[in-house]
């Protein structure tokens, strides 16, 4: 499971500041949210130069062309990739000249639209060279242009006819828009420090230069960074509901980020607190399926009184060319990521506290190698509830033949993962410990209700 | 002074065959024309496919690239960029998805009025994200396409607004169409091998895979191939002057290529026994500046009865990254590149033969190192008459202001040359040289009468 | 802190076995050891392969270049290297042709008296190409060799002028022998599966193929893998003193390692454990400092029954070439890689648990940031005694001059790093957690007590 | 057919100087005897520093590297590779340290012996990594040292060991010495330009910065140049034929340098003037095999009064990555690098002039092209006798087998390659032509007549 972008906008009113250094420390921290790409493009007042590469920022960027790259405005973007369309054509930021001048776009989320809006612009004459959203945009922005050389207007109109998921940053020669689409499913939090403001997916790159967190941006805003700070609604934003991701605070975003006013780690020691009411277990300790499930294990142990314990050691150095064992040793390839503690498992009744389940096979090869380690009874516990439908908007999941809760009851998949006892987050528990109110999250993958309306002849691409 | 590209393409009627290799051999032929960047477009029927990459083509293509490279059309661009753009997203052909399917297009010359067209395409909404002309000319087939589904008639109708050179080859799916402006000024061959048609910059990539010319592309000819040939006329092209590139045949081209009719290698012989019946010379030797002005020499040689020799002796081996002295050690500078061979120089009187003088500092420099080497009198004789004129056409010179024939008379020349006599061939002479008529050949750069009309603001950019 | 290098070595008793991508499992379990380069020797009962790069197992190897190394026996290594000389020249393993034929070599350790012996080397008319340890003990090897044609002799012979830590895997054609320093400062683990005798420096890398751990290689011991498996005693070996290195217990090795009879995770519990017993503390949270203090922080919870929590956030992308921020701020550089989660620390009292402390800087800078962040009281304990003294086996610590604790008292290092209590775990404690037995340990950076003799002018090099 | 290697030295008297840059130009104008790989190894009086890598001297070096090598004396070396083992690890110089300090050499030519020398090494307790004559030269001379600490000494002792060619530059720390075997085969001269004194294989190395050849270094001549230039004889030097390989003036060394005396440009054009002498031809034209038999031509044509052509275009892209056509299309092969032009060939008779020949395939697959091309006669002439027996001093020709002329009557060659007439210069006329004495040539080739012992095992290996 994996969320495609993050994105980040820095101006600095001190127009001889170099931001390029606070750019490449933002995206740093968001590495998370995207591993394939990285870029970045800056204005110097001038001119726009954008640089863009496959891989971590660490090794996109370097000291050489990052100090080429200067500007006091730019954004940049960290691209994981659901389509194995892994080109450096598919690179982000998007950018272009267009009447208006230069243009650069970042983008995290996903158009649900894009296959019409690609066929329309077609139909109208343009060409159409990546398989991004950011191109798509940039097309009906220029469009939109030529009848209106209002930024702000174009923007407004251009989102109207987007549908899906949306957090932007536009850099339009040196002024800097920010657009976060009005249902506001994908993070975008408001930040400063001295005479920057800045943007980003999530509060931890304000943290990496010592910016502090002013606010998130709206559902349905458009800011312009420039001389000033402007703040714009989109007009269709009233008829909408609001619905945040939930999978941001059971998975994605990092626990030390604050989003939509929520703080990710205390979110997380909620479920486990959560869970533990539920379905409390007797054993002898809870363990996370490491990284994403620690905190919530965390939480469960402090409820429980149980105590907590790591009994999964995970590898970190699994890079993007590492070669994966391809026989039918299922065992020594789940043990490559990671490997069991035999002395705090072994005779062990553990609780075992994961995120989420999306297939079920990495959870019951996890389950396998637990058992043979010598685990007495495993109760599972999982932080969400059964995800029985895809994502439509940037989260790569799976396609809903895939999915176990989709196609089993919860007693099969008890029977399937081979656990002693199993616990899903109740829906209604989830809201409570997120602490937004459902009315204000989406939950389409655990019930089918989705935000936005979605096209008939939409098909899920893994 | 460098042309800036060379363009093949290749169609087989044995839909089974893969032409990436011949596109290789045609393309690796064609290097003298290009070496900043290399691309391949192929079609297999199915779908289409790019390769590009800086460099040589023996460096940007291996067995793994182009092995993946497979279809029964396809089309190749080796390219100079004459902008100090180096840069990859320049690099062609330049490919896109538009309403008709897949489309890649390489072009070999210079649009003139290319900043308006890209004014015109921004002002109707396009945005454009490269400085090729192929870009440009990709906006407005697809712009037509969507009023007009016939490629031909879309041709026809971007044709008329093209003004400049341009031999174009355009994969559209599995259709290769093939365009020549109708002044004819950059070359365009057609030839065939079995079940291939080809075409190419020079009839050497022919050669390669062992293809044999047919004729040349005519001037404002669209040729269509697929399952048949079919041939068609731009409207405008009984209005147009026709004008080939001289220097094509003074230097551009390979001696083995035929261009327009006319062996080069034979028209370089006529220069050299026409600037020897204008310029005799009493001298114990005839003498090229290598590598462009050997055959010229040779010819001088035969006329004169004067011995052929080689006094300058060419490292072949400067590559794109080769670090230049950059102290003011002129004469060393010009030995990394030539060196002179003190036993057949000292004590003579040498004709030397160079193609043309652009701006005359690298032949003055050569000249001082030939004093320096103890040649007795110098005698130089240019294969063509004095450049004037910037080139608009895509040769890049220099600017007005550089040209040391625009800025400083014949006996100033002589002078500042610092030779003993020095003969310019007349244009009357080259005219008849070549054999095309000069009704038939662009001669801007010598008289500055220029075959298409000049936008008034055209500021040429060396 | 450092440890130089992770090596493992296999043969398989099927001489068709390709035993390749096992020994890159193999190294990818022990990258934690060594970032900086890796290397693979394999004969395939013909000759024998090397292949070295710069980088992560993942980024070196591919299935190109592990496909052509073919063969059933074969060393790896991975390496970090502390002196800065990070050169591939400095690779392992290092290989060679002798008059036995083949031969390759990977260490882990440091010889101690190398200087001493690189001299000698040259006094005897050999010239020496590297800076490493191994490239000395294969011109030890071969000049012995000539004297006795039995390589275990050679090693025996060796071994008797080597003064530090040593573990060996040395690849002499097709024979694996396998070599552990009397003293045992390094581990070295023997395994099996199938066909497949294995050695590697930590048990983890059996665990991703599915190998069992037979038992440790014996200080002392000499085993030569082929056809049989042999086992012989070092000549010196009763009159060395056992030591291993407590720092593999405490830091280096991963928790899931079995190190010399003793789970890695179950010693860091039991250091937590005691921690509490000597240093209890009225808190809110235990907190590591994370990766390698996870484990202690744990067994503290458990013990003293305080919750455990995670309030830093660890940034696992920082590659090789990341960019560290050079101006003063550092507390935004100490965010770049371990971030506070405000909800977890505000207004708390909290135990914060970390391995050790070398120079003390970075305890003193994350102090300042959790303080900053508004952690009420930090009572920090220390799962080690005091450093006083610099390692000289192979662990890359600091020159005297730097270690907080040479330099200062407790009640000094109390105040300098500004915590509200500070609890070292004693030397006695330690041994006890360990549960080997202080004669059995190496304590020197504790209380300078070394298990070797030192060279007289032996410089420590950071 | 390849000599090995380019090697050039350069001391300064200035220690502040740096020849790092005078170092590349001298190895870019020694290009054409090894494109496999460049080295540079530099002392700056405080220590030594090397760079090598893959490829061209301007692929290998750039500002980055060669800014990092200062030092005011120091050795470069080109490689070319005859036995398919391009390696990183056989690039030269080779480096290291050795009682004396540290080392580097670079050497041209190939030792004959140097199977025994390995072997006996080996015996003696050292292991060998490369298989470069250079480190078993290294090997030596640090044997050496010990005994006797003066270099001039050491490389005295060891070139009474060494049978074969070699032209050597080692450096050993600041102290710079160049060795020229007692039989002269591979060229060295002496230069100077200002404070530096300079050796090269050729002098083009010189030109190029503006050094003045001085004299060539004399067979059995060791120099050593630090702040003065010291000359010392070879113990045997007056035992040992001089025999100066023949293969640099017709074939490997540049036009422009001067050989032991000879301008190469002036011996070429002897050769082509004897050709003409001995095998005059009634034809239209006279045209080289480009490159090494143009000047013959040249020569063929002044004797003759024919005209002089050029027929055939050399393609002078073909990189190390080209990929040559597998299918046995032998004609297009051609070519690719060679290509006819027509108007020069047909109906033509045509006085072909070669080098040499080798194994005659590549000549006859170019005299089936030639008739293609429909040359009506050709009159093959060849710059140097039959070769019918092996080269065993550094030139990579072919085996015995495989020599054409080694297995076939001049009459047979004629018809094998089909040719209307074929003359080879005798080796009175050749060596008449150098203008040397035939007791100071090298013959063995041509007459097996080899100025060294030959170990009786001794194998050739292509």
């Amino acid at each position: 499971m994996q969320d495609k972008c993050g994105i980040v906008g820095i101006y600095s009113h001190n127009t001889s500041e170099n931001i390029s250094y606070s750019l490449y420390y933002g995206l740093y921290a968001l590495q998370h949210r995207g591993q394939e790409s990285a870029g970045i493009s800056l204005h110097n007042g001038q001119r726009m130069k954008t640089y863009q590469g496959m891989g971590l920022v660490c090794d996109v960027f370097n000291n050489g062309n990052l100090d080429k790259l200067k500007g006091n405005v730019g954004i940049g973007h960290v691209r994981y990739s659901t389509t194995g369309k892994s080109l450096l054509e598919n690179s982000q930021p998007f950018y272009s000249e267009f009447q208006g001048g230069s243009i650069a776009i970042a983008h995290n989320g996903d158009i649900i639209n894009s296959h019409e809006l690609r066929e329309e612009l077609k139909a109208q004459g343009h060409h159409i060279r990546s398989s991004t959203d950011s191109e798509v945009i940039c097309h009906m922005l220029s469009r939109e242009y030529i009848k209106n050389q209002d930024m702000i207007q174009c923007i407004q109109e251009v989102s109207q006819k987007l549908i899906g998921s949306y957090s932007l940053v536009v850099l339009v020669n040196n002024d800097l828009y920010v657009v976060r689409d009005p249902v506001g499913l994908k993070p975008l939090a408001l930040g400063e420090k001295g005479d920057i403001k800045m943007v980003a997916s999530e509060t931890v790159a304000f943290d990496v230069i010592g910016a502090q967190l002013i606010r998130d941006v709206e559902p349905g805003e458009i800011i312009l960074l420039n001389n000033k700070t402007y703040s714009y609604k989109m007009k269709n934003v009233h008829n909408m509901p609001r619905a945040h991701c939930m999978f941001e605070y059971v998975y994605f975003a990092r626990p030390d980020s604050y989003i939509d006013g929520r703080n990710v780690y205390q979110v997380r020691l909620n479920i486990g607190q959560e869970l533990y009411k539920q379905f409390p277990a007797e054993a002898d300790v809870v363990m996370p399926i490491p990284d994403s499930a620690i905190t919530a294990a965390i939480g469960y142990s402090r409820s429980s009184g149980l105590p907590y314990g790591e009994g999964l050691i995970k590898n970190r150095y699994i890079g993007r060319t590492f070669i994966m064992p391809t026989q039918g040793e299922r065992e020594a390839s789940v043990k490559l990521k990671m490997n069991p503690i035999k002395s705090e498992l072994e005779g062990k009744r553990i609780v075992l506290v994961d995120d989420s389940i999306v297939r079920g096979t990495t959870s019951r090869a996890l389950i396998d190698v637990l058992k043979e380690t010598g685990v007495e009874e495993i109760h599972l516990r999982i932080g969400c509830p059964p995800i029985i439908s895809p994502c439509y908007y940037g989260v790569a999941m799976a396609t809903k033949k895939e999915l176990i809760a989709a196609n089993n009851t919860l007693n099969d998949i008890h029977k399937i993962l081979g656990v002693d006892s199993l616990g899903y987050l109740s829906l209604d528990s989830l809201v409570k410990c997120i602490g937004i109110g459902q009315d204000r999250l989406c939950t389409g993958c655990f019930n089918e209700e989705y935000p936005t309306t979605l096209p008939k002849d939409l098909v899920y691409q893994a």
